[in-house]
């Protein structure tokens, strides 16, 4: 071990035949505080990484283990990136003493029933989900900094808390319901070949899923409650794009658009990846592409008294890697931007 | 001339240089009883039609001429395909006595002061105003039958139209505002190059355009207010799709969809093109492509007492061009249905 | 039965899941002399179509059946979509008397050595390949009248074929061997779910495939060989390209531009699809998609003495469904163009 | 200044803004040595960057100038990314004593004569083309780290002459022609709106453009001569793809695989950023979207005696910005890594 090495974080990464896992070893491969010590890929152990992910080729990562061959002397960090109901088996598995941080939903709502009703299927870990904290960074922070396992908060619902907690939280709406319109592109399907997401089903067209029944209404209900202290009825209108990346809400208001830029300008006015554009100025998923950045716009609606707030995202870092990687620096104290600084993509 | 050919109304296209103008001749180059005499494009005037779309090379299209060089003798029938202004301008010109179909603005919107306002600039052709039939198929289909002049639904509005009208006009919604969620493909843009248009702009990511602002609600307000005798509040949401054709509609409503379904059902029975999807099943815009037909979905929300609306529709065809040949089938006694059934063109 | 549906040709259609099934159903629904009576899909049968293709709707079609349950009194021709191997299995089941178009590769290789080489399993129908007639149809038309078993050929190799066939025929090219580019749309790989195929993984990305291994090397090499003589070395190079539809092939000749052009226009002056473009000009796939048609384009190269042949074709029409029918009008003496005149749909 | 800033090089930009100089601003504003000091974009002056790159608003770049608003002083390094023609006018306007990298064609062709030729226009500055360096980096890089102006290789020129150079230089290939088989995405047309570019004529479809007139075929030919000593005379194939990024180049090679491989893995074996893939694997335009990898790949045809050599880059990356600022760092003795490690962006 190097002198440099000897100061890092020894971090570990679980599910890294994914989309979600591609981009957690990408940015930890380059962060400055942590070293990618092993990635458990149970379906791939004894691969390369490059032979799944040809792109990661010049990092020299570490070759795919299983679980069982997981080795956790000096590991500090661990990234869950499993599908829900997978990754609480194996995060009670996990010897104590270690953050965790999950991107999965399996330990995203404090109802154990509400869990089990969404979900469809049984909580198996009580008593983790009693000490896991909700990942929504920049609402969370302080929480964040002192828990042991985050659960990072799904990508549509980041894209949606961020622009409406804050107006809840400050009583600028008052809404008993609200419409959330929701775009999202394929990578957020994951990996796994299945016939809805091949190209030629996908391509040139958009088509709603979910409409009413995507289970990120649990996580919205659960936080504009605490947020607003009362029930607030969502209408979720979930549309799969032609697009890999970005996630886009657009959010009707009736409440004039002044009012609300101020109120969340004002309050990410110290966020650095919440972006607050100028009044009339509308965001677009390819201005986020590649970055941890989150752009919101807030727009006037034809009758002044209204608006439109709308906000995109890159699912796959400010929705999934990248916050997952600003809450690991917040647990050790690192500046929250470390290694997420890099520009989005465009075009 | 042909036996055959004495027996088709004789049509001429002005406006062949952009995408409806396309479409409009590849559409009536089949039509069983149209036969397409000549095509102005000023701009293209000399040019041969396959120097500009090769893709109906096969068709041996008369050359494009120009206005000047038009020749009324025999002609029955007109469509209009030029940008609004221009549109009336020119149709100001034509001789009476041709049925006349505008696939511009110019002529949708009943008063002339709304016209003047929206659209920032004078409206010339008031006495044709007055004799103008909105081109909207299904819902005016007998005012057509009679018209002279037809002033076709735009493509967003015709997909927004569709679900709504009849649910205000049976007064199964009693709303007094509408959230009007939309997304439309790039083809909607014209093929006039502009940089907010080419490929890598759009490619790859979504972005909203005119929120609030778009010209599209003084024809929804108009079409509204005729149905439910009230003013109806509209926040219209519309989203530039990385896609070239379609448009989707998204439409929250405060009524269970078992209602909104039947009423749909019952109103479109007879309409050909219209199609209500079983209730709980989203359309898409690739299962409409290339074809006349709008698909229209009604799903339960999570409150059972709420529902979403969605439709979904080729805005080059029964947003446009095909609409403009449908409508010019009922003026002209042919089935409705006339070299428009074409299937949907997927993948 | 009506008195017009009498003397329409009755049809069936084994292999009613995939893509190409799907465009079989579209264009034999609006055939003037086929009617549609039974398609067959295991997987899916006791299903509607519309369940498995929301864009065949309206067509009204006969449910999906197994292949036990069909019924073959009345039927006279037969297409089966089926995998390769599966296809053998199923065709010679089929009672004597009708006349079958194999869509699959299983008898498009007269030497069955060569079939069992290239596609690793044995031939189980030796007898049938005897009489089997190789579906290149401008090609082949005098046999394929004549023939009860056609073997159409693949898309990737019809886009070759047809640019070089006519030159190896006539002398014009005395090439050993033929560098053949080629790009195809991510269709050609069927609707089955594979990772390589989704959304993610092709999107805003070219990726070659197959190089030097692809299967229809072996019919090309067939069909080369028929036609010069001698046994001519081909590098074939495949691209997944990212777009649904769509097969593009770019030849270099060591020969003049205008020799080529000429050649291939005089050869393809009768055949209404094959459409030889100006000289100079370049053919592009979103010009024929949807439509049965190939543009060949044929350009100088910087040494006058070489040029370029290009072409182009939707694999799912005239690469395959499209040949398939044009095949089937020409074995029942219907013109060959009959059910297949639609325009390409751009954009 | 603060400390830290005295020792970086201050870097201004004449270009800011096309999609090169979008990328010059991006890459620049993260290196550890430079500091952009100054950016020209003459039709935005006034304006904000995230004006006109809603991307990098989270910069605080400086605001677009004219170049009579330019400051020299300090200036130690300027990155031109003008169009041709416009380049040389204004690089001859720079006072003398600044390292100069032009990201135009003025000055890649050492001859005026075929520079006039292939650009149809005078070249003006004859003393400044004879001391530029052609900025192919991996080939040039000694000339480069003396050089006052270089010239960087276009993107399709870097793509194809990384493959061939060293075969060329190792006499491993003897050709006297080769063919080029070539995939560009949009991006490389540049952001000025022209039809041909816009979304709804690029997507879904691929165009073969500039067949046998390509200007890059100058460079190519200059530096195949320069290589191997002789003419080689080239046919050169240019696709559009529906894309926004990412050059593609296939070669055949009539020269077994495991020769060609052996020699492009010594040749770039301390190439950082030019990665030989293990024989038989193909590369992928998406595997290296955004970054200044280029990867290659050789592949055994079917006739074992035969190859295919694939390389792919990011157009806009190591085709352009980043391979310009590769450049600088070899300039200024800074390893030539410095700011250019960012992994590629997949999916």
């Amino acid at each position: 071990m190097t002198d440099s090495a000897k100061n890092l974080v020894s971090v570990s990464i679980i599910g890294g035949s994914g989309y979600t896992g591609a981009e957690l070893m990408r940015l930890i491969a380059k962060h400055p505080h942590f070293r990618l010590v092993q990635v458990v890929a149970n379906r791939n152990a004894g691969k390369k990484v490059e032979d799944i992910f040809p792109h990661l080729r010049h990092l020299n990562l570490p070759d795919f283990i299983t679980f069982e061959e997981m080795n956790f002397d000096g590991i500090e960090l661990i990234f869950c990136a499993l599908p829900h109901a997978t990754s609480q088996e194996i995060i009670i598995k996990i010897p104590d003493g270690m953050k965790i941080i999950d991107l999965s939903a399996d330990f995203r709502l404090e109802s154990i029933e509400e869990y089990e009703r969404w979900y469809g299927q049984k909580h198996i870990a009580h008593s983790l989900q009693e000490k896991a904290v909700y990942g929504l960074t920049e609402i969370y922070q302080k929480k964040i900094k002192k828990g042991s396992l985050i659960a990072c908060t799904g990508c549509n619902s980041a894209a949606t808390l961020y622009p409406i907690l804050p107006l809840l939280k400050e009583g600028v709406i008052t809404n008993d319901n609200l419409t959330i319109n929701l775009g999202a592109g394929v990578s957020g399907a994951g990996r796994d070949a299945k016939q809805n997401i091949i190209h030629a089903e996908v391509s040139e067209g958009v088509k709603p899923y979910n409409v009413g029944k995507h289970r990120h209404i649990a996580e919205l209900e659960q936080e504009f409650k605490k947020a607003s202290n009362k029930k607030i009825d969502i209408t979720f209108i979930p549309h799969l794009l032609p697009q890999n990346r970005g996630v886009i809400v657009s959010i009707p208001l009736s409440f004039p658009a002044s009012l609300v830029h101020k109120t969340l300008e004002i309050f990410y006015e110290d966020s650095p990846f919440i972006i607050i554009l100028p009044i009339e100025e509308v965001p677009a998923t390819q201005h986020v592409r590649g970055s941890n950045f989150c752009h919101i716009g807030v727009v006037s609606d034809h009758n002044k008294n209204r608006s439109v707030v709308i906000s995109v995202l890159d699912n796959l870092i400010k929705g999934s890697a990248g916050q997952a990687i600003q809450n690991a620096n917040i647990m050790f104290d690192f500046d929250e931007t470390s290694g997420l600084l890099e520009s989005p993509i465009f075009p």
